[in-house]
């Protein structure tokens, strides 16, 4: 079930992919991070990446940080105010830019009128629909909780807020993301019905063929939690040591072969990804030279790639007040659309006073 | 087990009465109606006129109209403004002065600060409390409908936002509500335990002794959807009429026994309220004069003590601006202390930018 609505998504993602490019002006995109650390070089290669891509083609990008969301799965909350912050600090560093862009930044909890939004919404889903999203149920497990709380069953309802307060009509996602966006056109659709005015649009998946990174471990993806990472904002010296404790193998002959050698091929991988050489020349450049030489050749392409990012991290690390302010204007430009698009939807239900 | 509770709710709630006399400004109430139609002569005598005991002990009461929670458990939406408006005539005209005194009227529709909290406050509670609440699964089944949606099972969380946002520590409440006050209770304490501060009180319940109200049925409540019901903004022929069509018994003696003579009785009780005379002397004057003199007083009793209300109300009628900037006033003023709430909310989560 969930394979065949996956193609269909990917036909629909392979149509619209094609169309972002003819005509930019025509679509939004909704997409985010939960505030839980630093980004890696997994999350740059997978998300950030596609996102200044979007952002220089002049789409409209709102960029939500979804900090109610971590309470979701976890008890922590101490520091999500200071990982706003960072994430911000490795957005703008990467190069998304509220200043010469259509590009939002800001945290959903700032913002009442979309929040407000999930009460109407979850009147239009039934707990079935909830209790059975494959992702909820794969993240229940995965958080290990015994105790799992309403706001972890409700989140897609949440998430459809999310995307639709801002009527955006392009989702970057992953393919574990796709019941929500499933059930976010089927919110859009029913209210639309319902309260028979077209309010909201359905918004499309965009799958984007991105590289899946693997962590030092050379068999996890890439995660912060796996304590597999390579982060944006590490040092030049921190790069080089995080490398040379990545696991390769016994052979000297370093060749890409992603199937039978994942731990070198990764790192071949994101060398290329780094210097814009294939993996396999790069592969053949080092020949028996063995990981030895791989892994300073990788640090050294990540350590250059990342070189003007990190300097300007630090730049900006310093200026806390113009990050803060940046993180303002994304919550005005964001309440201002949601307050827009609530007031449409209590017209809508005939709640205007 | 919901008995315990209940004993120890009423013992709790007879200790808030008595302190509300001695101390009123210690005091918050928070109580309100769904908008599904006009108020009868049940909500009257139930609640209405202990708000009016309460405005004028100058406590002051969030008087919350439920717009939200009418998705919950009906498909009809077309008339919910309209409703709104008569339910404020109805306040208005039976006395609720938010002129005067420190009474706010509001739909929480219109609050989108209060709305937020049913976020955070959704991953304090499990899905199983959720799931066994008494009261929702009894109004599951009174709903007749097949198809129950999310908004039915969260509304008791969206509630406990619609009580807590204002930090009121007295809420009028039926039985049936308990569960909901109980689940109120929980949310603070929780909240106050994770976050570590002290933002919200627990409400506690107030079971004020009310007079029940039969229909013209004589058999159950008065209540809008079982069509007995006499309205208070009912004219005095409508009402001389509908007390017409009230169901009595055959014997001509008319005297006051609610166990085995509730229809005869019920309209004493109604006579008595509106006269202040006991039920018994009403009975004793009417002696073997039969139903048709007891429905002649009863009705005269009714008309005599709501013709004030009815005048105001025909008088209010016409100025619907008024109307609009009592809701407005009572929007801003709601809104002014939503606003407070959320900000110690989000400080406390260390959500603050």
């Amino acid at each position: 079930m969930l394979n065949k609505s996956f193609e269909k998504a990917k036909e629909q993602s392979k149509l619209l992919e094609n169309d972002l490019y003819k005509n930019p002006h025509k679509y939004r995109v909704l997409t985010g991070d939960r505030p839980t650390g630093n980004l890696h070089l997994g999350h740059y290669f997978g998300s950030i990446i596609n996102r200044l891509k979007l952002q220089s083609l002049g789409i409209e990008t709102y960029i939500l940080i979804a900090d109610y969301q971590v309470l979701t799965d976890r008890n922590v909350f101490n520091e999500i105010s200071k990982f706003t912050y960072e994430l911000t600090l490795d957005y703008l560093a990467c190069g998304l830019d509220p200043e010469n862009y259509k590009t939002h930044i800001f945290p959903h909890s700032h913002i009442p009128e979309l929040n407000q939004l999930t009460i109407p919404f979850l009147t239009l889903v039934s707990s079935s629909e909830l209790n059975k999203n494959p992702t909820v149920k794969e993240e229940i497990t995965a958080s290990g909780l015994s105790n799992i709380n309403a706001g972890m069953y409700i989140y897609p309802v949440h998430q459809a807020a999310d995307i639709l307060f801002c009527k955006s009509n392009v989702v970057p996602v992953g393919k574990d993301q796709l019941p929500h966006i499933e059930l976010t056109r089927k919110i859009a659709k029913r209210f639309n019905t319902k309260f028979n005015k077209n309010i909201f649009t359905e918004p499309v998946a965009l799958f984007t063929d991105t590289p899946t990174i693997l962590g030092l471990d050379g068999i996890q993806k890439m995660s912060k939690s796996r304590n597999n990472s390579i982060m944006i904002k590490s040092t030049a010296d921190e790069t080089i040591k995080l490398i040379k404790s990545a696991k390769t193998d016994s052979s000297r002959y370093i060749s890409y072969d992603p199937q039978n050698r994942p731990e070198v091929s990764n790192l071949l991988k994101l060398a290329s990804l780094c210097s814009d050489i294939c993996p396999k020349d790069i592969a053949d450049k080092i020949g028996d030279q063995g990981s030895g030489k791989l892994k300073e050749l990788t640090a050294e392409a990540i350590n250059t790639y990342f070189e003007p990012i990190r300097k300007k991290r630090i730049k900006l690390e310093k200026n806390k007040d113009y990050v803060r302010d940046i993180l303002l204007k994304g919550i005005s430009k964001a309440r201002e659309t949601a307050i827009e698009t609530l007031s449409e939807v209590t017209e809508a239900m005939n709640m205007k006073i």
